[in-house]
C-alpha cells in the first residue's frame, strides 16, 4: 500500500459554493464591500486560502487581517473601519454565533451512526429504550437501564445499573456511566469521560485509610457538554450536580458532592474538591484547582492556574495562587518585578542613613563641644 | 416515552428506619439528646431532610448545625458542647469512620455483578482464573494471565500478556491493564485508567528522540485503590511501585520508576515524575507537581498546586511553586501583600532622606563657612 | 489458590548472558577495567543487582556509583574519573543511547499481537486494510477508515468514519481515534487517548452558550508518540497539527487548532489552550498550561507548571506563573524570600529616619536661635 494521500483541509468532502450576499441574508446580516463574490469554504483567518469566508470575533485581532488570504471576513459593527476597502465583509452582532451558522452551510454531511441496537451490544433485564435510538457494537447496558428517544449511545460504551440517559443525548465511544447517574436531555459526553467513579473518601485510623462507602450518584442536567476523558464522582449520598448548559472541556476532576450551576464553562484540566459549591456563570481557566467545602458565588471568572482556598464572592474576578482578587494580583505581579531592584535601593538606604548618621555625629560633637 | 421523572436522593431503593440509640449501640457511641427518634436516612449536613442522620466531621463546620434539617448528628467529644440543646447526637471517637459504618447499614444492596466468565469475554490460553471471580462482557484477557479468588473484573476490561491479579480485586470498565504488570490483593481501580502503559523516555541524538524501550513492569501491592482516568508507567526496568493501603485520586499521572510508599494518599491531577521515591504516610493535595528523581520522605504533607523540585525530609508541611516550608511560605505570601506598599514607602523614604541631606547640607555649609 | 508469587524483576523471563567486552563492541565503545567479567542483566544504579549493567547518564549522579551493587556501568568521556578503580565500565558518546541498545539485547521477547483481524472486530464497509496489520478483539473500525502496512491495532479501540492510520503504527487498547483523523506512520498511541474529539468552542447569546461545529480534523504526522490518557482535539475546521517526531506524556490537553512543531516534547499534564501556535523542538515540563491565540518560537524550553500568557521569542527559556525569562524568575524567586526581612528593615529605617529628622530638628532648633 502507497504512503497515505493527505487531502488539504476538511472541506473537500462537499464541494459547495455561495454568494456572500446570499450568506448575508441568511445571517440577517449587511454586506460591506463587494456582495457578488462566490464563497467556496469557511476557515480561520491565518487558515485561509482564497474563496474562504473567515470571522473576526475580536478588533483585537484585527492585524490577522493583513496577511489573510480570505475572500471575506464576518465582523460586528466595532471591526468596520479595520475591515473597510481592505476586504468584503458582513456585518452581524455576534461574528462568533454567525460563524457557527456558516460552518453549518459548508459542512460536511455529518456522519449518522446506523439507528437501532447493534446486534452485539449486551443490553440486560428491564432496560427501557426511547424511539430513535442507536447503540453501538460492543457497549454493554446493565440492568434496569433507561435510555430516552433519540439518544445515541456510540461503540464500547457502559452504562451502568439502572443508569438514565435523557432524549438526543450523544454519548461518545468508551464513556463509562455508573450506576443510577442520571444524564438529562440533549448531553453530550465525549470518549473516556467516566461519570459515577467513586468519590475520594477515607476514614484513616490508626495510620490506616478505611474506604468510605459512596453510595450518592451524579446528575447531569440538560444541555451540559463534558469533554473528553473527564471524571466526575458519585456522591458520598445524595448528588454530585451539573446544572444545565453548563459546558465542561477534557480532563477536568469534579469530586463527589460538587454542585456546579447553570451555564457555567469550565476550562481543560480544572479540578473542583469535593463538597465544593459554585454558582451559575461560572468561567474557569484551564488547569484552576479549587478547594473542597466551599462556596464560590455566581458570575465569578477564575483566571487560569488559580488556586482558590477561600469562598468567593459573586460577580467576582480572581486570579493566582492563592487566589485573590484580579486587580490585586495584578498590582502585585507588577510590584514582584520590583522586588529585587528594591532589595539594592534598601542596601543603598542602609549606607545613605549611615552616612547621614556620622555627619551629624560630626556636626553634633563639635558643635558640643563647643557649647561647653 | 415521557421526560425522565427523577427520584430524590438516592436512598430511596431501600426504604429502612432505625432508632436513633440503637445505631449508637452499633456504633459503639453515646447518645446526647434524645434518643427514640427515627433515623430513616443519611446525608450530609447541608444536604439533610428531616429523619436524617448526619455527622459533624470537625468543630470547625459547626456553623453548619443552625440551618441543617438533619434530625441527629454523629460528633466526636470535642463538638459536644457545639451541638447540646440543638439537636441529638452520637458521640463516638472518628465521626468518619462511625458514619461509614451507619452509611453501610442505609446502604441499597450493591450490585452484584454476574460471578463466572462471560460468554463474550475473550480469554487466553494459559490463563489462570480463581474462585468465585467475575469476568465481564466484552473484556480481554490475554494469555498466561492469572486472576486469583473473588476478583471482579467488569465489562470492557483490558488486561495484558502475563498480568496477575490478586484476590478480591475490583477492575472496574475499561480499565488497561498492560503485560506482566502486578497487582496485589483487594486493590481497586476505577474505569479508564491505565497501569503499565510505556513510560516517557527517549534519547537525543542530533536532534532526533529515539525512544528507549521500557521493558519494567508496575507492582501494586496489596489494598491500594486508583481513581478514574489515572495513568501508571511501566519501569524502564524494574517496577514502578504503590505500596500498600496508598490511596490514589482520578487523574493522577504517575511516571516510571517512581515508587510511592504505604498508606499515602495521592489526590487528584497530582503528577510525580520519573524515578522520584515518596514515603510512606504522604499527603498530596490536588494538582502538586514533582520533579524526577528526588526523595521524598515519610509522612510528609505537600499543599495543593505545590511544584516540588529538591528533596524534602520527613515530617515537613510544604507549600507554594517552588515548594518551600510552609510556615516560610506563608510568610512570604503575606509579605507579598505589602509589597505594593512597600514600594511606596520606598519612593518616600528616598525623599525623606534627600530632604535630610539637604537639611544636614543647610546645616553644615554655614557651620563650616563660620568655621574658617 | 495460593497467593501471588513474585518474582523480581522483569528480567527472569529470558535468562540471558554476556561478555562486557563484547557488548562495548556491540556498541562501538571502549572499555575501562575488566572487560571480562560476565553481564547478565540490565538495570539502574539503585536498583542493581550483582551481574548487572548499569549506566550513568549524567557525571551529575556520580554519587550514585558508592552504593550500587551493579557489576558494571556505561558512561561518556566525562564520567571517566568518577568511575576509574571503582567499577568497570564502558565509554561511549551517548550513554542513554547505548543503554537503550543494550536494553534490547537483554529484553524479553516482546509479545507479538496475532497477525490480521480477530473475528470479534467489526470492520466496517470500504475498509482498506494493508499488509501484515493486527487488529485486536472488539476493536470497532468504522466505514472507509484505511490503515497501512503493518499497524497493531490492539482490542477495544475504536476508529471512526474515514479515519486514516498510517503504517507501522502501534494503537494500544482503548484508544478511540474519531472520523476523518489522519495519523502518519510509525505512529505509537497509548491506552485511553482520545484523538479528534470536538473543540470547546460556543458561543455566548443571552447567557446560554452555543455549540460551534467542529467540522475539522486532526494530523498526527510520522514518528510521534502519544501518552496514555491524552486528550487532542479536532479543529474547528482545518486541523490540529502535531508535527513529525514529536512526544506526548500522558494526560496532555491539546485543544482544537493548535500546532505543535517537530521533534518537541511535552510532559505528563500540560494543557496547550485553542489556536496556540509552537515551534519545533520545544521542551514542556509537566503541568505546563498555555493560553489560547499565541505563538511559541523554535527551541523553547518551558519549565514545569508555567503559565505561559504571552508569545515566547525562539530559544527562550521560561518559567514561572506567569511565565518570564527563566533568569529572571530565579531572580524573583530569591528576593522574594527576602521580602519578610526587607519589610523588617523598612520599619527600622522609617524609625531611624524619624530619629534622625529628630536629631536634626535637635540641631538646627537651638542653632538658629544661636545666628538670631
Amino acid at each position: 500500500m502507497k504512503s497515505m494521500q493527505r487531502k488539504k483541509g476538511a472541506m473537500v468532502d462537499k464541494p459547495v459554493s455561495k454568494i456572500l450576499s446570499e450568506i448575508a441574508k441568511h445571517l440577517n446580516g449587511k454586506v460591506l464591500g463587494d456582495g457578488n463574490i462566490t464563497i467556496a469554504g469557511v476557515s480561520g483567518l491565518r487558515e485561509a486560502r482564497d474563496g474562504d469566508l473567515s470571522f473576526l470575533a475580536n478588533s483585537r485581532y484585527s492585524g490577522l487581517l493583513c496577511d489573510t488570504k480570505a475572500s471575506a471576513v464576518i465582523i460586528s459593527e466595532e471591526s468596520v473601519d479595520a475591515v473597510r476597502d481592505k476586504i468584503s465583509a458582513i456585518i452581524v452582532k455576534n461574528p462568533d454565533l454567525a460563524f457557527a451558522k456558516v460552518v453549518e452551510l459548508f459542512t460536511p454531511s455529518s456522519i449518522k451512526p446506523h439507528k437501532g441496537v447493534h446486534p452485539t451490544a449486551v443490553v440486560g433485564n428491564g432496560v427501557k429504550i426511547g424511539k430513535d435510538i442507536s447503540i453501538g457494537a460492543y457497549s454493554v447496558i446493565e440492568d434496569c437501564v433507561v435510555i430516552d428517544d433519540g439518544s445515541v449511545i456510540y461503540p464500547n460504551v457502559y452504562i451502568g445499573f439502572s443508569a438514565r440517559i435523557g432524549s438526543d443525548c450523544l454519548i461518545y465511544p468508551r464513556v463509562v456511566v455508573r450506576e443510577r447517574v442520571e444524564i438529562g436531555n440533549r448531553v453530550i459526553i465525549h470518549s473516556g469521560s467516566v461519570i459515577g467513579s467513586d468519590g475520594f473518601g477515607y476514614a484513616l485510623l490508626n495510620g490506616i485509610h478505611h474506604k468510605i462507602p459512596q453510595i450518592g450518584s451524579v446528575l447531569i442536567e440538560d444541555d451540559v457538554e463534558i469533554g473528553a476523558n473527564v471524571t466526575i464522582d458519585r456522591a458520598r449520598f445524595d448528588r454530585t450536580v451539573i446544572r444545565k448548559g453548563t459546558k465542561i472541556d477534557n480532563l477536568v476532576q469534579i469530586a463527589h458532592n460538587v454542585v456546579i450551576g447553570e451555564n457555567s464553562v469550565i476550562a481543560a484540566q480544572c479540578g473542583i474538591a469535593g463538597s465544593t459549591r459554585i454558582g451559575k456563570n461560572a468561567k474557569l481557566g484551564g488547569q484552576v484547582g479549587i478547594v473542597g467545602h466551599i462556596n464560590i458565588g455566581d458570575n465569578v471568572t477564575i483566571a487560569a492556574q488559580a488556586g482558590v482556598s477561600k469562598d468567593v464572592q459573586s460577580n467576582s474576578v480572581i486570579s493566582g495562587a492563592p487566589a485573590k482578587p484580579h486587580k490585586q494580583q495584578l498590582r502585585e505581579w507588577a510590584s514582584l518585578k520590583k522586588l529585587p531592584e528594591l532589595i539594592n535601593d534598601m542596601k543603598a538606604l542602609k549606607e545613605q542613613i549611615e552616612a547621614l548618621k556620622s555627619s551629624i555625629d560630626e556636626i553634633t560633637k563639635p558643635s558640643k563641644h563647643s557649647v561647653f
